[in-house]
This record gives C-alpha cells, sequence and structure tokens, in this order.
C-alpha cells in the first residue's frame, strides 16, 4: 500500500488539522474515473501541441539562449500576458498527479522535456520568468500586474507534484533556486517589500514548506499573507488597462485577518485564501484561522451560485456584493471555482467540518465541471446560470460558446490539474479513522483501513464500502451525508444502524474485520430548491436539483425547440426521471412541467401596473432537464437553471 | 418673436419631417427652470475651470505652438484619452445653447476665448485632434479607438451652436475647414475607406448641412452610415485594451438598414441611429426610416430600464441581450441617457408620434436627471436602480459616489448641453399647428400661433396654456398625454371637451383668440408598476411611481434607517403623498407600506427546498420613497427602485 500521500496538500506531522488526506485514494470506475480518462486521454495528451501553438514553450526556449538569458538583445515573446509561463507549470502539475496515478511512459518522457525546457531557462541567480527575461521589462518592478510570484507560485506546485510522482528532485532544484532568489528579494528592507496582484505563491511557498521542511519557506508565505491588504499595491492602473479597479481587486485594502468579506477577483481573493488556511494549519494561528473561517462563510452564504461557482461580476472578475449572484451575468470562471474547492478542501483539513466537503461537492458537479468540455478539449472561461437564445451570436460574448483555447488559458491547465489530482479530495483519516468526503467507486485507506468503494454516484445514492484492510483494534469509517440528502441510511453487514447524522456524518466505530460492509443509501428524489428572498436575480423562481447535480433547461431538449426563456415552471406538477445512457456520455435526465408564455407584444412598453394584464400560460407542456455540467455540448440555443414559477402572481406567471 | 429656432436639430424645408422644433421655446419657471439655473450657474460656469484642471484647454494651447503643429517635438498631452478635445467641444456647445437663450456677457467672452483657441489649435490642412497633434500618432491610422471623427462631430455641433447662438461664423468656417479635410481624406477610393469607432460625426454633418446648404455633407454622412457594419473596423484590440469586444461593440456587425436589435456599446449605438434618423428625415429613404424604427422599438420594449436608461452591462458599456435589465449592476451611463432622448427626439420630428416623446419625458425625469448631482457640481456616470448598503465601501465600485469629475469626463458636459438646450425638445410645429411635447412653465410657438404655459408639473398634473398671439384661421393645439396617465381631461376656457387622447395626443382645433385657455388635468396618483414575465432581474417586485417619476427607497429616509434591501412592499397597503418643499429642493414623497424580512442566518447556505422556510416577514412599517433623480445626494446608503412583493409567496417573502 501506498503510505505518502502523493496530492497538492500534505500537511506536515505539526500541523493543527484534525484530519489529512489519505494515503490511499484511487478512483477505478463510473463517473469521476469516465472524466479523468478523457482528461488523461484527451486534455493532457493534447496539452504540449496547445503550449507549443500559443507560443509558451517557444518562450521557455527562447529564455534559455544566452541572450535571452542577459536580456541584451530579447528575442520575441509570444503571447499576451504575463502570466504565460503560468499555463506550463500548471500543465506540469496536472501530468505528474496523473502519473502519480497511473505511470505512462509517454507523458512521462513529455514532463521530463518541459522540465528540461524550465530548467535550461531558468536565470543563473535563480529568477524564471520568461516575460520578463524576453524584454518585458526590468524583474520585480510591476507587482501589481507582473504576476511574477503568481508564476514561481505555479512553478513551485509544479516542482512539488513531479517530486511526489516521481521521487526526483530535478524539478525542485529549479524551485528551491527560484525561492532562494524570493527569499533574497522580497522583505521588509530588502529590494521589494510588498505582495504580488495575484496571490498563489502563499500557497505553492507552504507546500514547499512541507516538501523541504525548509522554515524559510513557510516564514516568506506568512510575510506575503501579513503584508497584504496595507495597500503596498498603490495603483491598479498599469500598463494595458486604462481603469483602475481599486485594491479590493487584489485584496489589498483591508488584512485577511481583519477582512470580514470575501472581495475583489474571485480566483486571487480564494488562492489568497487556500494559503492563508494553509498556513493557520501549519502554524496553529488562531487569528488566521478565524478569518479564513469567517471569510468561508461569508463566501458560501452571500456569494455563492447554487451550482458552487463565485465571482458574480463580469467587471474585474470579481466577487460582487453580499447576494449579487446574476445567474445571465454570472462571470462564474473555471478558474475560482477550482479556487473555491481548493480553499474549502484546506479548510476541512484544518476544522474536520463536514460542510466544506459539501461545497466541495457541489461544487465539482456543478460550478467546475461546466467548464470542461465533454470532448476533454473545449472549454468554458464564464459560466452562466442562464443563456438567452441569440446571445451565441454575439462575436464577442464569452460565454456563448465552449472555445478550444483562450488567449488569456488560465482554465484549462487548472481543469486539469484539479482532474488529475482528484482522487486526492475524496477521504481523509483522522486520529479515530477513515473518512470518506466525496463518492466513487474506488479503493481509499490510511492508518491500516483499507475500504473498497462500489457506487453509481451521482445518478444512484446508494455506496458500498467493503473493508479490504484493517488496523489491530476499533477504528471509525465516517461516511458524509451531504446536506442537500434529508433522507439516508446506514447499514453494516446488511442491518440498518439507527441515528441521524452527526454535522453531517455517519459513522460507523468497531473493530472492523476484512469483508465487512457498509452500505449508505443517499435518498435522490428530484426536487425544486428556491433562493434566500435577498437573491434579487432569482426572485420567484425555482431551480431542478437532483443528489449533487443541479439541473438545466437547454433548449434543444423541449417539445418543438421551446425557449426556455418562454415558460414558466408548473411547481405542482410531479417531477419524473429518466436514465439516457446515450445522451450527453449517460445522463439521468429530470421530466418536469412547464406552461408556455404568451409571446411579447413587438414593440410593446414592457411595464405595466401592478393588477393588470398578468400573463397567462398556457397549457402544461412536457420538459427535459439536463445536469447543469453537460450544458453547451450541443447546438447553441437558449439554457436555464431557474425557472420562473407558474402562479406566483406577481411578474412570473398566473396559474390560471 | 424670434422665428429661427436655435436648438440642436433644425431639419430643412425639403426634410420630411411632419414636425419641426417651435421656433420659440423658452421655459421660464417650475422644475426645469431651476434645474437650467444651476446648470448656467454652476455646471457651465465651473467648466472652464474642470476643463483647465484636467488639462484640455492646455491641450489646445499646446497644440497651437508651432512644433505642436507640424508634430517635430510635441509637448506633452494631458489626459488619459484620445477623446479629452471633445469635452471642450461638447461644454462649449452647451455655452451656446445657453447664450442663446439667456445673453451673458461673462459667459459670452468665455466662449470667444475657447474658440480662439481651438482655432488656434487646428491645423493648416483643417486637422483637428489634439491627442495626435501632441504626439499620439498618425492620423487617421487608429479609426477604431481614435475618436477622431467622434470629436470632429463634436466640434461640428459645438460650430452649429455658436452660429444658432451668436450669428457668428468664426467656429463655423473652423467646422468647414474641418470638413472639407474629411471629405478629402474619407471615402472609396481615398485615403481612408472606412468609419469611426464612436459614431457621432453623422448627426453632426446632417446639421451642418442643415445649416449651410452644402450637399457634400449630407452625403458624408450617409457613407459614414452605410460604410459601417461590413467589419471594416477589423479588430476591437487596440492600445490599451487587452480584450477584444468584437465588432459588435461599434455597430460594425451589420449595417443599420439590416439590423434587427440595438447591439454594442450604447451611447455608438445610439449617436449612431440619431444620425440615421437624421439622414431618413433629410432623404426621405424608406429603407432607413423602417429601420430606425425597428431599432428604436426594439431598444424600447426589451432594451430599456423603468428610468429610461439603457445600456445594461458594464463590459464594454453594451446593451446586452433582451430582457437583461439588472437593476442592481445597470450600467445606465448617462451619456446613453442623453444619446436615447436624442434618438428618440429625431424620431419623434420624423414621424409625429407622441410615443416617442413619452420615452423623452421618463428619460428626461430619470435616467438621464439623475446623472446630475442637485449641487449642479457632482456626477454619476452609472446609474443603477440599486445600490446594496456596503456598494459605497467599494474604493473600486463607480456606481457608489457622486463624482467631481471623471478621467473619462463625457458625461458632465453632455448633461450640460442638453440642459442648455432643453427648451428645443418642448414642441414642435407641424402643418396643422402646434404640439407640447413636454410641460414646463414657458412661452412656446411658432407659425404664428403662441402660447404661455403655466404648470407645476412633475408635482401636479394641471397645465394652463393660454393663448398669446394668433395666426389668421384655424390650428390646432395638441397636447401629449403621457402614456402613464390614464385619466386626463382637456377643457376649452373652462369647458371640459369630450374624447380620448388619439395615438397619443388630446387636440384643440379652431381659430384661436389671444386670452384662449386650455387646461390639460392629467391625474397622477402614485402608483405600482411591474415588469414584464420576461424581465427577469425585477421577478416578483414592484416599483413606485408617480405622474413622469420613478420612485426609490433611500436608506436614510426609513424608520430607523432600515435598509431597503431587508423588506418586501406591502401591494395591498395604500400609497400617500407627501409635499415636501425643504427636502432635495423641494419633492412630493411617496409612501408606503414594507414589511420587514427576518435577518439572515449568519453563514447560512443561501438555498432552500421550495415550499420550506418561506420567509415571514414582520409588521408593517411606514416607508417613504423619494423621486429617483435625485437619490446619491445625502449620505450614502443602500438604495432600491424596485421592492419584493410581501405576500408573492416564492422567493420574495410570505404574507403569511
Amino acid at each position: 500500500m501506498n503510505t505518502a500521500p502523493s496530492g497538492p496538500v500534505r500537511p506536515t506531522a505539526g500541523a493543527v488539522s484534525p484530519l489529512r488526506p489519505a494515503a490511499l485514494a484511487r478512483v477505478e470506475g463510473g463517473f469521476w474515473a469516465e472524466r479523468r480518462r478523457v482528461n488523461a486521454e484527451v486534455s493532457l495528451a493534447e496539452g504540449p501541441e496547445r503550449l507549443e501553438a500559443a507560443g509558451n514553450l517557444a518562450n521557455l526556449r527562447a529564455a534559455a539562449l544566452p541572450n535571452g538569458r542577459d536580456g541584451a538583445e530579447p528575442a520575441h515573446f509570444a503571447g499576451d500576458f504575463q502570466f504565460q509561463d503560468s499555463d506550463v507549470h500548471k500543465w506540469l502539475e496536472a501530468a505528474c498527479w496523473q502519473l502519480a496515478d497511473s505511470p505512462d511512459g509517454e507523458l512521462a518522457a513529455e514532463v521530463e522535456a518541459v522540465v528540461g525546457l524550465i530548467a535550461a531557462a531558468q536565470r543563473e541567480d535563480g529568477y524564471l520568468q520568461t516575460y520578463y527575461q524576453l524584454g518585458g521589462g526590468e524583474p520585480w518592478t510591476e507587482l501589481g500586474w507582473g504576476h511574477e510570484l503568481y508564476c514561481a507560485g505555479h512553478l513551485i506546485q509544479a516542482a512539488v507534484a513531479h517530486h511526489r510522482a516521481t521521487g526526483s528532485d530535478r524539478l525542485l532544484r529549479v524551485a528551491g533556486r527560484l525561492a532562494d532568489h524570493l527569499h533574497s528579494v522580497f522583505g521588509p528592507g530588502r529590494q521589494v517589500d510588498t505582495v504580488c496582484g495575484h496571490p498563489e505563491v502563499e500557497t505553492a511557498l507552504v507546500e514547499l514548506y512541507r516538501t523541504t521542511s525548509d522554515r524559510r519557506h513557510l516564514d516568506l508565505a506568512r510575510y506575503f499573507v501579513d503584508r497584504r491588504g496595507h495597500g503596498s499595491l498603490s495603483s491598479g492602473a498599469d500598463r494595458g488597462h486604462d481603469r483602475d479597479p481599486g485594491p479590493e481587486y487584489w485584496q489589498d485594502h483591508t488584512p485577511v485577518r481583519e477582512a470580514t468579506e470575501v472581495a475583489g477577483h474571485a480566483v486571487r481573493q480564494l488562492y489568497l485564501l487556500a494559503g492563508a488556511a494553509d498556513l493557520a494549519a501549519e502554524t496553529g494561528d488562531p487569528g488566521l484561522r478565524a478569518a479564513v473561517e469567517r471569510l468561508w462563510r461569508d463566501m458560501a452564504a452571500t456569494k455563492t451560485y447554487l451550482t458552487g461557482a463565485v465571482g458574480s461580476r463580469h467587471d474585474w472578475e470579481a466577487f460582487g456584493d453580499a447576494h449579487e449572484l446574476p445567474a445571465d451575468r454570472a462571470y462564474a470562471e473555471t478558474c475560482a471555482a477550482i479556487a473555491s474547492i481548493h480553499f474549502s478542501w484546506r479548510m476541512a483539513l484544518l476544522t474536520g467540518e463536514a460542510r466544506y466537503s459539501d461545497l466541495i461537492e457541489r461544487t465539482l458537479f456543478n460550478g467546475f465541471l461546466a467548464g470542461a468540455g465533454l470532448d476533454g478539449r473545449t472549454w468554458l472561461y464564464v459560466n452562466p446560470l442562464h443563456r438567452r437564445a441569440r446571445s451565441h451570436e454575439r462575436p464577442g460574448d464569452q460565454s456563448a460558446h465552449r472555445t478550444p483555447w483562450f488567449r488569456c488559458a488560465c482554465c484549462p491547465p487548472n481543469v486539469m490539474r484539479l482532474l488529475a489530482s482528484l482522487p486526492h479530495y475524496m477521504a481523509t483519516t483522522g486520529a479515530d479513522g477513515l473518512y470518506l468526503h466525496q463518492y466513487a467507486t474506488g479503493v481509499y485507506g490510511g492508518d491500516g483501513l483499507t475500504v473498497r468503494v462500489v457506487t453509481d454516484y451521482p445518478w444512484d445514492g446508494t455506496v458500498t464500502v467493503t473493508v479490504e484492510e484493517t488496523p489491530a483494534g476499533p477504528k471509525s469509517l465516517a461516511l458524509r451525508v451531504p446536506a442537500w440528502c434529508t433522507r439516508s441510511t446506514l447499514a453494516l453487514n446488511g442491518t440498518v444502524l439507527d441515528g441521524p447524522p452527526e454535522s453531517g456524518w455517519l459513522r460507523v466505530t468497531r473493530a472492523f474485520a476484512p469483508g465487512d460492509t457498509v452500505r449508505l443509501a443517499l435518498a435522490m428524489p428530484p426536487r425544486l430548491t428556491v433562493a434566500g428572498p435577498r437573491v434579487d436575480a432569482v426572485r420567484g423562481c425555482a431551480a431542478i436539483e437532483r443528489g449533487p447535480l443541479v439541473y438545466c433547461l437547454e433548449q434543444t431538449d423541449q417539445p418543438g425547440g421551446l425557449d426556455p426563456d418562454d415558460l414558466a415552471l408548473d411547481p405542482a406538477a410531479p417531477l419524473t426521471v429518466d436514465s439516457r445512457p446515450h445522451l450527453l456520455g449517460g445522463v439521468v435526465t429530470v421530466g418536469a412541467t412547464g406552461r408556455p408564455l404568451t409571446p411579447d407584444e413587438p414593440g410593446a412598453w414592457p411595464y405595466r401596473p401592478l393588477g393588470t394584464g398578468e400573463p397567462r400560460p398556457g397549457a402544461g407542456v412536457g420538459l427535459t432537464a439536463v445536469p447543469y455540467y453537460a450544458w453547451a455540448n450541443r447546438e447553441a440555443g437558449a439554457m436555464r437553471v431557474w425557472l420562473p414559477l407558474a402562479g406566483s402572481g406577481t411578474g412570473a406567471a398566473d396559474d390560471q
């Protein structure tokens, strides 16, 4: 049995975290295995071609040339952004997690080739970012927009992954030299006493500390976390940016310890909080822990979409106000969903509480997964919960189509690294035993207790756990009961155990024997969900959910191509379930009843006195909802997650 | 009597328009007179200081120097945008309309000084834009973002205003030389065969034709209208812009004649349509007329806020999809409201239909006027219909505060020119007589019929019209009955006349005698308004209106500083009216009844199963609504136009 967890987060023995990622976590079948297969065989396999076509690898080769290295006659930098290197680092990290899971000689050779390029591009003094090496300007002078520490963070994470996957120190040495360079440059009284406009290096430095035991890395992470929020990044207006988003954009308006709400650029905020949570775990700092718990609650309660997505605003890719959650103009960047999962996972380890994995589940199956096309080679950057019929005709509309790659290609390799490392997020061990956070067919274990999980989750709520290896003496096996589930039962060797979940966990504690079988049954009838009264954007609407999945109506599935914007949902009609193995890679659809609205009178003023001219929807028609994660994989058309309720009487549609 | 209308739009004798701006239009008292007084005494008077402080005037002085003129050693250009000159031109236009209305020696001297600066800055060949003259690059090479024709258009409009106000040709000669330069540069087979990224010159060239009778200007306007929409502005990504908004941004995706919906940057779209409407009026082109009618209907029916504001998206300042009208994230730029008024006015003249002036009234009193602070020296660029309590704490939030001036200062001088020329939009003459489109105390007339209007509009719906001067024979006097008004009466010399409005007009036709009095009474009880079922953002809500005014709740007016986001409106409770002469410059407030929502449970997931945990609002509390145009003139706090309705049962708040 593999006893060293090979995933991205590995708290030290000194960390205060009650939970640690399970030493053994293998996903071997079912829903996520198929998505991980596509990730490995298509997305990861095609990554080097994409990085070659976009010029990222050429940048590394150019930086390795002598005139690139000393900056005298720089070669041409390819790409529009200072952070092009990070796409390479993220692909590399993803490929390493894949190798850690499933050895593959071809991929291993690709990895070593890219590692070689990176090593060759590094400057003698340890500096590494091809944008500045290839004539982009003086290093460490544009901390706001330069993304140098951001790229460094991704390089460090790739190096940690490479080390954990292969045992090699080859890339870790590059990371170590880069980190040494950072130690020489950053800090009070040093050359640079400020932070990077884009957090990321914080969590990377903590993981480098966890890997090398070099405490300087932890101290530098703490410096970056504490330095931020004091306005040291003085202006948001910089090259290529004709407006100033204000210091909140990069969380430089308030120190993390004092902040009461998540704010600014969503990915930046959440990468920062992931780093702060790592730091709280390693230092036991109670003020920092209180801050990350407070900010997570603010995010989950007031700034998270039903899909788990975050970051409402197109404008500066930002969290908006509390309860500002528009469905149509949701920005909901794929990377922000990933960042939310990173943050929540660190909170789950730090606190042992199930609610963090509740949100991870919701985000994984919905807000995150929608970003990845079923084909493994097309992507969404923006993940709205509502697309109107004609949006896709707008050439400038980012949320219209899946795209093979992006000019700003942060999302695709980020999806790759999350899917490649996904088993890491499934199970933990604590002092009392093994915790299953997510359900996927496979093998999970640690501290002597190993179990085999078989399930058809998320299509079916039955999870069968068979004990394969046992420790001496009694242990707990804890299974998370998702917050969406109101009816669950647990049976041990065929005997139902009494008692409701405690804080989200159902536990069996005993001296297990191999062959013991624990069966969890989560009832997952389709359901209608509404939002609280302060969520203005979806007032008077309901969404269809089943199990962990949020559903949506796509125009193509409706009778006669009925536009989902032209109907109201009949909340009294039953919801039905249908298994469709040949639709969208195999899904369970939900049937509902809609009532078409009368067409608008062309050219008519769209406002009217209350109580006059209430819309009268027509006779019921059968609607078909598909899982939201699978939307936009067929022909373009309207899509809605939130459906106006017929009969609400005011503004939606009346039930007469 | 002044017989030459001095306003901005003056169709020629050959135009097909059934209506022409009234030759005499003076606003002498009441609501708009006070706003125009502040405009003249504060906004216009302080304009030169602002333009000096922002560097706009210095740019003109620098361009007048020899080394500025030949470009050899350019002086430093002040300001962040290529179109800084247009702020000067717009102030100048505004000042000229003010002078046309009310002679003022000091203002006249300021005007002549600025005219002198502009004349001196013009290049020998007629070219004029200081950004390119002061080292910004080669003229006419950056049509997309350069704004050279946009600035030319504003210069031409200022010159027309100067000529109409003063009779002088001094600035008109500058405009003529600039136009000659344009004729030499633009067109098929000439140096530049494309359009400006920002429409504006089209309507200006038509007005220059109307002023000079030089048909080349009309032809060039037609060239610009017809050339657009063929993708000749090939890329939206240019200096300072790291994303490409697509050709829709500047309406280069579809020719005007073929377009079926307003799209892209709202101000650009509407300036273009104003020019197209002018062109349709002067040429009688039926295809163009059909296009502008179709596009106006699309705007009014699917893309206009209750306040008349347009342009929903912060992202690229764009019209969004049909029915995409978020209250909180409304961009609703002040300039877009002005552009909508410009467009609607030309449509009113072109068609004679009252609905265009209905929308002008709504926009003037709400979406436009909110942009101008009551003090005449602070402004809103963005005009949301909902501000949450904490938004103003965000330094990067544009919609939080009124601002003395902007880095991109397009809105303030645009407000100034509309207020200065406002009497122009009040009345028209047609073949059959005089039409009153808007109601303000003053004197209006043309073709021999002159009337004096006395009214306390918009606070009171009584409009008394006394005939002062009469022509020989019978004439019509037509008074617009706004679409919001469901109960109106017209009396002639004390006798009520029967009959409902026809197509929005109530008419008296007779041989008038001096002293004849026509009294219009428009009932204006406060009312609740709801949006159609496709306007997702305000489903389940109502807005308070009275007469032409949209109302809002500001936090400061509510009992105990109750946050408007924490209540639902009781639609069954009566609305009351209160005259408050000392509040916000004198307003009529509307009283309503709200029911406070229970506070959210901190940290709780904000979604729940339908039918569970419906919010139960508390006992009724008295609310005070103020006119929307006056919001954000006191301490910061939450504001709402659209209020959730208690008792709608789903998502808003239940009436138990």
